[in-house]
Protein backbone atom coordinates (compact mmCIF):
# COMPACT_ATOMS: atom_id res chain seq x y z
CA UNK A 1 0.00 0.00 0.00
CA UNK A 2 1.98 3.51 -1.17
CA UNK A 3 -0.56 5.52 0.21
CA UNK A 4 0.96 8.69 0.00
CA UNK A 5 4.24 10.28 -2.54
CA UNK A 6 5.69 12.73 -0.11
CA UNK A 7 5.33 12.82 3.22
CA UNK A 8 6.75 15.44 5.67
CA UNK A 9 7.31 15.06 9.53
CA UNK A 10 7.72 18.55 11.07
CA UNK A 11 9.54 17.35 14.53
CA UNK A 12 11.68 14.85 13.73
CA UNK A 13 11.83 13.49 17.69
CA UNK A 14 10.67 10.15 19.32
CA UNK A 15 7.61 9.68 17.64
CA UNK A 16 8.36 11.34 14.28
CA UNK A 17 11.09 9.59 14.21
CA UNK A 18 9.44 6.92 14.44
CA UNK A 19 6.60 7.31 12.66
CA UNK A 20 9.25 8.10 9.64
CA UNK A 21 10.80 4.60 10.12
CA UNK A 22 7.62 2.60 10.36
CA UNK A 23 6.35 4.28 7.08
CA UNK A 24 9.50 4.05 5.37
CA UNK A 25 10.03 0.26 6.65
CA UNK A 26 6.32 -0.70 5.22
CA UNK A 27 6.82 1.42 2.40
CA UNK A 28 4.10 3.23 3.18
CA UNK A 29 4.89 6.20 0.44
CA UNK A 30 7.56 6.99 -2.24
CA UNK A 31 9.42 9.84 0.24
CA UNK A 32 9.48 11.36 3.84
CA UNK A 33 11.34 14.52 4.53
CA UNK A 34 12.31 15.69 7.73
CA UNK A 35 11.65 19.08 9.31
CA UNK A 36 13.15 19.79 12.88
CA UNK A 37 14.60 23.35 13.89
CA UNK A 38 17.57 21.08 15.64
CA UNK A 39 20.17 19.90 13.04
CA UNK A 40 21.87 17.02 15.22
CA UNK A 41 18.19 15.68 15.15
CA UNK A 42 18.13 15.90 11.29
CA UNK A 43 21.54 15.02 10.83
CA UNK A 44 20.10 11.38 12.83
CA UNK A 45 16.84 10.82 11.35
CA UNK A 46 19.45 10.48 7.64
CA UNK A 47 21.66 8.50 9.55
CA UNK A 48 19.07 6.00 11.11
CA UNK A 49 17.19 6.23 7.48
CA UNK A 50 14.33 7.16 9.20
CA UNK A 51 13.97 10.36 6.22
CA UNK A 52 15.22 10.53 2.82
CA UNK A 53 15.80 14.65 3.11
CA UNK A 54 15.94 16.84 5.82
CA UNK A 55 15.29 20.80 6.09
CA UNK A 56 15.47 23.27 8.61
CA UNK A 57 12.96 25.44 6.68
CA UNK A 58 9.21 24.74 6.49
CA UNK A 59 9.16 25.82 2.75
CA UNK A 60 10.33 22.11 1.99
CA UNK A 61 6.13 20.87 2.77
CA UNK A 62 5.10 22.75 0.28
CA UNK A 63 4.51 20.09 -2.34
CA UNK A 64 3.59 17.06 0.23
CA UNK A 65 0.49 15.52 0.29
CA UNK A 66 0.58 14.75 3.86
CA UNK A 67 1.93 16.38 6.49
CA UNK A 68 2.46 15.10 9.92
CA UNK A 69 3.35 17.52 13.04
CA UNK A 70 5.07 16.01 15.82
CA UNK A 71 6.31 18.99 17.77
CA UNK A 72 5.31 19.67 21.54
CA UNK A 73 1.75 21.35 21.70
CA UNK A 74 2.24 25.03 22.12
CA UNK A 75 5.05 24.59 19.10
CA UNK A 76 1.93 23.18 17.03
CA UNK A 77 -0.22 25.72 18.09
CA UNK A 78 2.51 28.35 17.32
CA UNK A 79 3.43 27.25 13.43
CA UNK A 80 0.40 25.58 12.12
CA UNK A 81 -0.68 29.39 11.06
CA UNK A 82 2.54 29.28 8.92
CA UNK A 83 2.29 25.74 7.84
CA UNK A 84 -1.10 26.56 6.89
CA UNK A 85 0.05 28.87 3.86
CA UNK A 86 3.07 26.62 2.59
CA UNK A 87 1.05 23.47 1.99
CA UNK A 88 -1.00 22.39 -0.76
CA UNK A 89 -4.80 22.65 -0.23
CA UNK A 90 -5.71 19.03 -0.88
CA UNK A 91 -2.77 18.24 1.78
CA UNK A 92 -3.88 15.97 4.66
CA UNK A 93 -2.58 16.95 7.99
CA UNK A 94 -2.40 15.21 11.14
CA UNK A 95 -0.50 15.98 14.49
CA UNK A 96 0.12 13.48 16.91
CA UNK A 97 0.01 15.66 20.16
CA UNK A 98 -1.18 14.62 23.66
CA UNK A 99 -4.12 16.83 24.11
CA UNK A 100 -6.61 17.26 21.42
CA UNK A 101 -9.27 20.24 22.09
CA UNK A 102 -7.49 23.25 21.64
CA UNK A 103 -5.67 22.06 18.47
CA UNK A 104 -8.25 19.98 16.73
CA UNK A 105 -10.52 22.98 17.47
CA UNK A 106 -7.80 25.90 15.76
CA UNK A 107 -6.19 23.66 12.92
CA UNK A 108 -9.42 22.25 11.47
CA UNK A 109 -10.01 25.96 10.51
CA UNK A 110 -6.60 26.53 9.27
CA UNK A 111 -6.45 23.05 6.99
CA UNK A 112 -9.43 21.17 4.35
CA UNK A 113 -8.08 17.96 5.68
CA UNK A 114 -7.20 18.19 9.16
CA UNK A 115 -7.60 15.07 11.67
CA UNK A 116 -6.16 14.78 15.36
CA UNK A 117 -4.22 12.31 16.51
CA UNK A 118 -3.06 10.94 19.58
CA UNK A 119 -0.51 7.73 19.26
CA UNK A 120 -0.80 6.10 23.24
CA UNK A 121 3.24 5.09 22.72
CA UNK A 122 5.94 7.25 23.62
CA UNK A 123 8.24 6.80 26.48
CA UNK A 124 10.16 8.51 29.14
CA UNK A 125 12.95 9.19 26.33
CA UNK A 126 13.12 11.35 23.72
CA UNK A 127 14.56 12.39 20.85
CA UNK A 128 15.10 10.89 17.25
CA UNK A 129 17.71 8.22 18.82
CA UNK A 130 15.31 6.53 20.50
CA UNK A 131 12.62 6.10 17.50
CA UNK A 132 11.64 2.22 16.89
CA UNK A 133 9.63 1.70 13.51
CA UNK A 134 7.86 -0.71 15.75
CA UNK A 135 7.06 1.90 18.22
CA UNK A 136 3.37 1.79 17.78
CA UNK A 137 2.99 -2.02 17.25
CA UNK A 138 -0.54 -3.31 19.37
CA UNK A 139 -0.46 0.44 20.79
CA UNK A 140 -3.90 2.32 20.65
CA UNK A 141 -4.27 5.58 18.24
CA UNK A 142 -6.84 7.90 19.43
CA UNK A 143 -8.67 9.89 16.22
CA UNK A 144 -10.39 12.91 17.50
CA UNK A 145 -12.03 14.94 14.41
CA UNK A 146 -15.16 17.62 14.37
CA UNK A 147 -18.70 16.72 12.76
CA UNK A 148 -17.59 18.63 9.83
CA UNK A 149 -14.00 16.51 9.12
CA UNK A 150 -14.41 15.05 5.83
CA UNK A 151 -14.83 11.63 6.38
CA UNK A 152 -12.00 10.03 3.67
CA UNK A 153 -9.49 12.22 5.71
CA UNK A 154 -10.48 10.54 8.60
CA UNK A 155 -10.55 6.92 6.93
CA UNK A 156 -6.75 8.05 5.54
CA UNK A 157 -5.26 8.78 8.59
CA UNK A 158 -6.97 5.62 10.34
CA UNK A 159 -5.62 3.17 7.14
CA UNK A 160 -2.04 4.58 7.86
CA UNK A 161 -1.94 4.05 12.22
CA UNK A 162 -3.65 0.69 11.55
CA UNK A 163 -0.46 -0.43 8.63
CA UNK A 164 1.40 1.13 11.82
CA UNK A 165 0.11 -1.30 13.70
CA UNK A 166 -2.03 0.17 16.13
CA UNK A 167 -5.50 0.48 17.14
CA UNK A 168 -7.47 3.33 16.31
CA UNK A 169 -10.60 4.57 18.22
CA UNK A 170 -12.63 8.01 16.90
CA UNK A 171 -13.63 10.45 19.70
CA UNK A 172 -14.52 13.98 20.50
CA UNK A 173 -11.26 16.03 21.53
CA UNK A 174 -13.01 17.27 24.86
CA UNK A 175 -13.44 12.82 25.92
CA UNK A 176 -9.80 12.65 24.61
CA UNK A 177 -9.27 15.52 26.98
CA UNK A 178 -11.04 14.24 29.86
CA UNK A 179 -9.97 10.50 29.55
CA UNK A 180 -5.78 11.40 29.21
CA UNK A 181 -6.50 14.09 31.90
CA UNK A 182 -6.82 11.26 34.31
CA UNK A 183 -5.46 7.83 32.66
CA UNK A 184 -2.49 9.53 32.06
CA UNK A 185 -1.64 13.19 32.83
CA UNK A 186 -2.28 12.54 36.36
CA UNK A 187 -0.10 9.95 36.44
CA UNK A 188 2.79 12.41 35.51
CA UNK A 189 1.33 14.80 38.01
CA UNK A 190 1.64 12.20 40.58
CA UNK A 191 5.01 10.89 39.77
CA UNK A 192 6.61 14.20 39.37
CA UNK A 193 5.18 15.20 43.69
CA UNK A 194 5.92 11.56 44.71
CA UNK A 195 9.67 11.71 43.72
CA UNK A 196 9.63 15.47 44.62
CA UNK A 197 8.30 14.15 48.31
CA UNK A 198 11.02 12.27 49.71
CA UNK A 199 13.67 13.71 51.41
CA UNK A 200 17.12 14.18 49.71
CA UNK A 201 19.13 12.07 51.54
CA UNK A 202 16.73 8.93 51.41
CA UNK A 203 16.91 9.11 47.52
CA UNK A 204 19.56 6.51 47.76
CA UNK A 205 17.18 4.00 48.81
CA UNK A 206 15.79 3.72 45.69
CA UNK A 207 13.79 0.55 45.85
CA UNK A 208 12.14 -1.32 43.38
CA UNK A 209 8.66 -0.52 43.84
CA UNK A 210 9.55 3.76 43.85
CA UNK A 211 11.75 3.43 40.77
CA UNK A 212 8.45 1.87 38.78
CA UNK A 213 6.08 4.06 40.13
CA UNK A 214 8.04 7.20 39.27
CA UNK A 215 9.66 5.98 35.91
CA UNK A 216 7.19 8.92 34.30
CA UNK A 217 8.83 11.61 36.15
CA UNK A 218 11.47 11.32 33.91
CA UNK A 219 9.74 12.66 30.91
CA UNK A 220 10.78 15.92 29.65
CA UNK A 221 9.84 18.51 31.94
CA UNK A 222 9.33 21.44 29.59
CA UNK A 223 6.31 19.10 27.53
CA UNK A 224 5.09 17.96 30.22
CA UNK A 225 4.68 21.70 31.30
CA UNK A 226 2.74 22.64 27.73
CA UNK A 227 0.52 19.44 28.23
CA UNK A 228 -1.05 20.04 31.63
CA UNK A 229 -1.39 24.11 31.01
CA UNK A 230 -3.17 22.71 27.48
CA UNK A 231 -5.06 20.45 29.34
CA UNK A 232 -5.68 22.99 32.23
CA UNK A 233 -9.39 22.11 33.50
CA UNK A 234 -9.06 18.49 33.30
CA UNK A 235 -5.76 18.36 34.97
CA UNK A 236 -6.87 20.54 37.79
CA UNK A 237 -9.97 18.51 38.28
CA UNK A 238 -7.64 15.05 38.23
CA UNK A 239 -5.47 16.75 40.79
CA UNK A 240 -8.91 17.75 42.94
CA UNK A 241 -9.87 13.81 43.05
CA UNK A 242 -6.11 12.62 43.95
CA UNK A 243 -6.30 15.48 46.58
CA UNK A 244 -9.64 14.21 47.73
CA UNK A 245 -8.11 10.33 48.03
CA UNK A 246 -5.37 11.62 49.70
CA UNK A 247 -7.60 13.30 52.72
CA UNK A 248 -9.42 10.38 52.83
CA UNK A 249 -6.33 8.10 53.35
CA UNK A 250 -4.81 10.19 56.00
CA UNK A 251 -8.33 11.07 58.03
CA UNK A 252 -8.48 6.99 58.26
CA UNK A 253 -5.41 7.23 59.51
CA UNK A 254 -5.47 9.96 61.96
CA UNK A 255 -8.48 7.98 63.01
CA UNK A 256 -6.60 5.09 63.24
CA UNK A 257 -9.31 2.90 61.14
CA UNK A 258 -7.94 -0.04 59.83
CA UNK A 259 -10.96 -1.18 58.39
CA UNK A 260 -11.73 2.10 56.67
CA UNK A 261 -7.74 1.76 55.38
CA UNK A 262 -8.75 -1.98 54.28
CA UNK A 263 -11.40 -0.74 52.53
CA UNK A 264 -9.46 2.01 50.30
CA UNK A 265 -6.88 0.02 49.58
CA UNK A 266 -9.53 -3.07 48.59
CA UNK A 267 -11.17 -1.14 45.84
CA UNK A 268 -7.78 0.11 44.72
CA UNK A 269 -6.30 -3.42 44.55
CA UNK A 270 -9.70 -4.06 42.80
CA UNK A 271 -9.66 -1.79 40.30
CA UNK A 272 -5.77 -2.44 39.52
CA UNK A 273 -6.57 -5.87 39.00
CA UNK A 274 -8.86 -4.82 36.65
CA UNK A 275 -7.08 -3.15 34.31
CA UNK A 276 -6.26 -4.82 30.88
CA UNK B 1 28.28 -23.05 55.48
CA UNK B 2 25.75 -25.39 57.84
CA UNK B 3 25.17 -22.40 60.49
CA UNK B 4 21.79 -23.49 61.87
CA UNK B 5 20.13 -27.27 63.08
CA UNK B 6 16.82 -26.92 63.04
CA UNK B 7 14.95 -23.23 61.49
CA UNK B 8 11.81 -22.94 62.32
CA UNK B 9 9.94 -20.68 59.50
CA UNK B 10 6.33 -18.68 61.26
CA UNK B 11 4.27 -17.55 58.19
CA UNK B 12 4.98 -19.91 54.75
CA UNK B 13 4.23 -17.15 52.69
CA UNK B 14 5.94 -15.27 50.00
CA UNK B 15 8.99 -14.02 51.86
CA UNK B 16 9.00 -16.78 54.57
CA UNK B 17 8.55 -19.34 51.94
CA UNK B 18 11.72 -17.59 49.88
CA UNK B 19 13.41 -17.36 52.65
CA UNK B 20 13.24 -21.54 53.33
CA UNK B 21 13.86 -21.92 49.59
CA UNK B 22 17.07 -20.14 49.75
CA UNK B 23 17.96 -21.83 53.35
CA UNK B 24 17.40 -25.25 51.93
CA UNK B 25 19.09 -24.70 48.53
CA UNK B 26 22.47 -23.09 49.96
CA UNK B 27 22.33 -25.71 52.69
CA UNK B 28 22.27 -23.58 55.48
CA UNK B 29 20.88 -25.50 57.64
CA UNK B 30 20.20 -28.98 58.29
CA UNK B 31 16.35 -28.59 58.99
CA UNK B 32 13.29 -26.00 57.53
CA UNK B 33 10.34 -26.56 59.68
CA UNK B 34 7.32 -24.12 58.74
CA UNK B 35 4.69 -23.22 60.87
CA UNK B 36 1.26 -21.64 59.61
CA UNK B 37 -2.24 -21.17 60.44
CA UNK B 38 -3.05 -21.92 56.40
CA UNK B 39 -3.03 -25.50 55.74
CA UNK B 40 -2.94 -24.94 52.03
CA UNK B 41 -0.03 -22.82 52.63
CA UNK B 42 1.74 -25.53 54.39
CA UNK B 43 0.94 -28.02 51.82
CA UNK B 44 2.45 -25.82 49.17
CA UNK B 45 5.53 -25.32 51.53
CA UNK B 46 6.25 -28.93 51.74
CA UNK B 47 5.10 -29.78 48.02
CA UNK B 48 7.06 -27.08 46.51
CA UNK B 49 10.33 -28.03 49.31
CA UNK B 50 10.80 -25.50 51.08
CA UNK B 51 9.83 -26.97 54.15
CA UNK B 52 11.22 -30.60 55.67
CA UNK B 53 8.04 -30.47 57.77
CA UNK B 54 4.85 -28.12 58.81
CA UNK B 55 2.62 -27.87 61.56
CA UNK B 56 -0.27 -25.88 62.32
CA UNK B 57 0.85 -25.46 66.02
CA UNK B 58 3.17 -23.23 67.33
CA UNK B 59 4.96 -25.74 69.67
CA UNK B 60 6.83 -27.46 66.76
CA UNK B 61 8.81 -24.30 66.92
CA UNK B 62 10.41 -25.49 70.68
CA UNK B 63 13.53 -26.86 69.63
CA UNK B 64 14.56 -24.27 67.13
CA UNK B 65 18.30 -22.77 67.16
CA UNK B 66 16.47 -20.34 64.79
CA UNK B 67 13.20 -18.62 64.44
CA UNK B 68 11.85 -15.82 61.50
CA UNK B 69 8.79 -14.34 62.19
CA UNK B 70 7.60 -13.75 58.48
CA UNK B 71 3.84 -13.19 59.33
CA UNK B 72 2.24 -10.06 58.95
CA UNK B 73 3.33 -6.85 61.38
CA UNK B 74 0.11 -6.79 63.36
CA UNK B 75 0.34 -11.32 64.09
CA UNK B 76 3.92 -10.71 64.84
CA UNK B 77 3.25 -8.36 67.86
CA UNK B 78 0.33 -10.78 68.63
CA UNK B 79 1.73 -13.93 68.56
CA UNK B 80 5.28 -12.78 70.33
CA UNK B 81 4.65 -13.27 74.36
CA UNK B 82 3.54 -16.79 73.13
CA UNK B 83 6.31 -17.55 70.98
CA UNK B 84 8.96 -16.23 73.40
CA UNK B 85 7.49 -18.92 76.39
CA UNK B 86 7.95 -21.72 73.48
CA UNK B 87 11.41 -21.40 72.37
CA UNK B 88 14.95 -22.28 73.45
CA UNK B 89 16.52 -19.18 75.65
CA UNK B 90 19.03 -18.82 73.14
CA UNK B 91 17.13 -19.14 70.18
CA UNK B 92 17.98 -16.51 67.64
CA UNK B 93 14.71 -14.72 66.21
CA UNK B 94 14.29 -12.19 63.67
CA UNK B 95 11.26 -10.85 62.09
CA UNK B 96 10.86 -9.66 58.15
CA UNK B 97 8.29 -7.06 58.84
CA UNK B 98 7.78 -3.78 56.66
CA UNK B 99 8.04 -1.88 59.70
CA UNK B 100 10.51 -2.04 62.87
CA UNK B 101 9.92 0.42 65.31
CA UNK B 102 7.29 -1.20 67.34
CA UNK B 103 8.56 -4.82 66.38
CA UNK B 104 12.01 -4.40 67.42
CA UNK B 105 10.93 -2.87 70.62
CA UNK B 106 8.64 -4.99 71.86
CA UNK B 107 10.18 -8.25 70.52
CA UNK B 108 13.64 -7.01 72.21
CA UNK B 109 12.50 -7.64 75.73
CA UNK B 110 10.95 -10.63 75.35
CA UNK B 111 13.73 -12.58 73.35
CA UNK B 112 17.19 -12.89 74.25
CA UNK B 113 18.94 -12.89 70.57
CA UNK B 114 16.48 -10.92 68.84
CA UNK B 115 17.67 -8.93 65.73
CA UNK B 116 15.13 -6.76 63.70
CA UNK B 117 15.63 -7.34 59.54
CA UNK B 118 13.63 -5.60 56.57
CA UNK B 119 14.76 -7.14 53.41
CA UNK B 120 13.81 -5.00 50.32
CA UNK B 121 12.10 -7.57 48.01
CA UNK B 122 8.59 -8.40 48.34
CA UNK B 123 6.39 -7.91 45.21
CA UNK B 124 2.55 -7.21 44.77
CA UNK B 125 1.91 -10.67 44.83
CA UNK B 126 2.07 -12.81 48.07
CA UNK B 127 1.54 -16.49 49.02
CA UNK B 128 4.01 -19.39 48.66
CA UNK B 129 3.33 -19.77 45.17
CA UNK B 130 5.22 -16.91 44.29
CA UNK B 131 7.92 -17.93 46.50
CA UNK B 132 11.44 -17.67 44.98
CA UNK B 133 15.12 -18.70 46.55
CA UNK B 134 16.35 -16.06 44.59
CA UNK B 135 14.24 -13.44 45.60
CA UNK B 136 16.98 -11.76 47.51
CA UNK B 137 19.63 -12.16 45.23
CA UNK B 138 20.92 -8.15 44.95
CA UNK B 139 18.09 -6.98 47.27
CA UNK B 140 18.82 -4.59 50.33
CA UNK B 141 18.35 -6.10 53.74
CA UNK B 142 18.00 -3.39 56.17
CA UNK B 143 18.66 -5.08 60.29
CA UNK B 144 17.78 -2.76 63.18
CA UNK B 145 19.47 -4.02 66.42
CA UNK B 146 19.22 -1.88 69.29
CA UNK B 147 21.75 -0.33 71.58
CA UNK B 148 21.92 -3.67 73.83
CA UNK B 149 21.26 -6.13 71.47
CA UNK B 150 23.84 -8.88 71.40
CA UNK B 151 26.33 -8.27 68.79
CA UNK B 152 27.00 -11.90 67.74
CA UNK B 153 23.22 -12.20 66.79
CA UNK B 154 23.36 -9.38 65.17
CA UNK B 155 26.83 -10.55 63.05
CA UNK B 156 24.78 -14.41 62.64
CA UNK B 157 21.83 -12.37 60.63
CA UNK B 158 23.76 -10.60 58.23
CA UNK B 159 26.07 -13.43 57.66
CA UNK B 160 22.32 -15.14 56.90
CA UNK B 161 21.20 -12.47 54.62
CA UNK B 162 24.37 -12.22 52.84
CA UNK B 163 24.32 -16.46 52.41
CA UNK B 164 20.79 -15.20 50.76
CA UNK B 165 22.08 -12.86 48.15
CA UNK B 166 21.22 -9.83 49.88
CA UNK B 167 23.50 -6.53 50.89
CA UNK B 168 22.48 -5.51 54.61
CA UNK B 169 22.74 -2.17 55.96
CA UNK B 170 22.33 -1.77 59.77
CA UNK B 171 20.53 1.59 61.32
CA UNK B 172 18.29 2.13 64.10
CA UNK B 173 14.37 1.50 63.70
CA UNK B 174 13.26 4.97 64.13
CA UNK B 175 15.60 5.55 60.76
CA UNK B 176 14.02 2.14 59.24
CA UNK B 177 10.48 3.60 59.18
CA UNK B 178 11.27 7.52 59.05
CA UNK B 179 12.85 6.19 55.24
CA UNK B 180 10.59 3.06 54.42
CA UNK B 181 7.50 5.91 55.05
CA UNK B 182 8.65 7.79 52.27
CA UNK B 183 10.56 5.31 49.66
CA UNK B 184 8.11 2.74 50.03
CA UNK B 185 4.73 3.61 51.97
CA UNK B 186 4.19 6.44 50.39
CA UNK B 187 4.93 5.01 47.13
CA UNK B 188 1.66 2.86 48.13
CA UNK B 189 -0.19 5.26 49.47
CA UNK B 190 0.09 7.03 46.19
CA UNK B 191 -0.72 4.04 44.05
CA UNK B 192 -3.42 3.51 46.10
CA UNK B 193 -4.99 6.92 45.43
CA UNK B 194 -4.07 7.42 42.00
CA UNK B 195 -5.98 4.41 41.17
CA UNK B 196 -9.12 5.92 43.06
CA UNK B 197 -8.54 8.51 41.46
CA UNK B 198 -9.41 7.51 37.66
CA UNK B 199 -13.31 7.62 37.17
CA UNK B 200 -14.43 3.98 36.68
CA UNK B 201 -15.70 4.57 33.13
CA UNK B 202 -12.00 5.45 31.82
CA UNK B 203 -10.25 2.84 33.48
CA UNK B 204 -10.43 0.45 30.18
CA UNK B 205 -7.98 2.83 28.94
CA UNK B 206 -5.48 1.60 31.31
CA UNK B 207 -2.55 3.09 28.91
CA UNK B 208 1.25 1.61 30.25
CA UNK B 209 2.48 4.51 32.09
CA UNK B 210 -0.82 4.39 34.60
CA UNK B 211 -0.35 0.13 34.80
CA UNK B 212 2.96 0.65 35.86
CA UNK B 213 2.39 3.40 38.02
CA UNK B 214 0.09 1.64 40.11
CA UNK B 215 1.14 -2.08 39.80
CA UNK B 216 1.90 -2.22 43.75
CA UNK B 217 -1.81 -0.58 44.34
CA UNK B 218 -2.66 -4.69 43.99
CA UNK B 219 -0.86 -5.43 46.69
CA UNK B 220 -2.43 -6.86 49.99
CA UNK B 221 -4.44 -4.36 51.58
CA UNK B 222 -5.26 -5.96 54.92
CA UNK B 223 -1.38 -6.03 55.03
CA UNK B 224 -0.94 -2.71 53.55
CA UNK B 225 -3.29 -1.25 56.04
CA UNK B 226 -1.37 -2.79 59.05
CA UNK B 227 1.99 -1.52 57.78
CA UNK B 228 0.37 1.96 57.56
CA UNK B 229 -0.96 1.93 60.81
CA UNK B 230 2.42 0.93 62.47
CA UNK B 231 3.99 3.36 60.38
CA UNK B 232 1.73 6.33 61.36
CA UNK B 233 3.33 8.98 62.18
CA UNK B 234 5.99 8.80 59.21
CA UNK B 235 2.85 7.86 56.58
CA UNK B 236 0.70 11.23 58.07
CA UNK B 237 4.53 12.88 57.67
CA UNK B 238 4.77 11.72 53.92
CA UNK B 239 1.26 12.46 52.88
CA UNK B 240 1.96 15.82 53.98
CA UNK B 241 4.37 16.29 52.01
CA UNK B 242 2.52 14.65 48.70
CA UNK B 243 0.08 16.67 49.52
CA UNK B 244 2.40 20.06 49.48
CA UNK B 245 3.53 18.77 46.41
CA UNK B 246 0.24 18.48 44.58
CA UNK B 247 -0.71 21.97 45.88
CA UNK B 248 2.10 23.71 44.81
CA UNK B 249 1.46 22.30 41.43
CA UNK B 250 -2.30 22.87 41.26
CA UNK B 251 -1.50 26.45 42.28
CA UNK B 252 1.50 27.21 39.50
CA UNK B 253 -1.58 25.77 36.80
CA UNK B 254 -4.06 27.85 38.65
CA UNK B 255 -1.85 30.83 37.53
CA UNK B 256 -1.20 29.67 34.70
CA UNK B 257 2.79 29.88 35.37
CA UNK B 258 4.41 27.76 32.49
CA UNK B 259 8.08 28.33 34.02
CA UNK B 260 6.77 27.34 37.87
CA UNK B 261 5.63 24.07 36.15
CA UNK B 262 9.05 23.34 34.37
CA UNK B 263 10.82 24.31 37.17
CA UNK B 264 8.63 21.68 39.47
CA UNK B 265 8.71 18.75 36.40
CA UNK B 266 12.77 19.84 35.97
CA UNK B 267 13.17 18.91 39.61
CA UNK B 268 11.54 15.70 39.80
CA UNK B 269 13.39 14.77 36.13
CA UNK B 270 16.46 15.60 38.33
CA UNK B 271 15.83 13.25 41.41
CA UNK B 272 14.64 10.49 39.23
CA UNK B 273 16.95 10.73 36.72
CA UNK B 274 19.42 10.41 39.63
CA UNK B 275 18.11 7.27 40.98
CA UNK B 276 20.03 4.32 41.00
Amino acid sequence: MRAFEKVAVVGTGLIGGSIALAMKKKRLCRRVIGISLHKESLDSAKRLGAVDEAFLSLEAIKDADLVILAMPVRAILKLAPKISQIVKIDCLVFDVASTKVNITGKLSGLFKFFVGAHPLAGSEKRGINFARPDLFLNSLCILTPLKNTDKSAVLKVKKLWTALGAKTLVMSPQRHDRILGFVSHLSHIAAFSLINSIPAQFLKFSIASLKESTRIASSDPRLWAEIVLDNRKNSLAAISKMQANLRQIKSALQSKSSSRLTGIFKKAKFRRDSLK
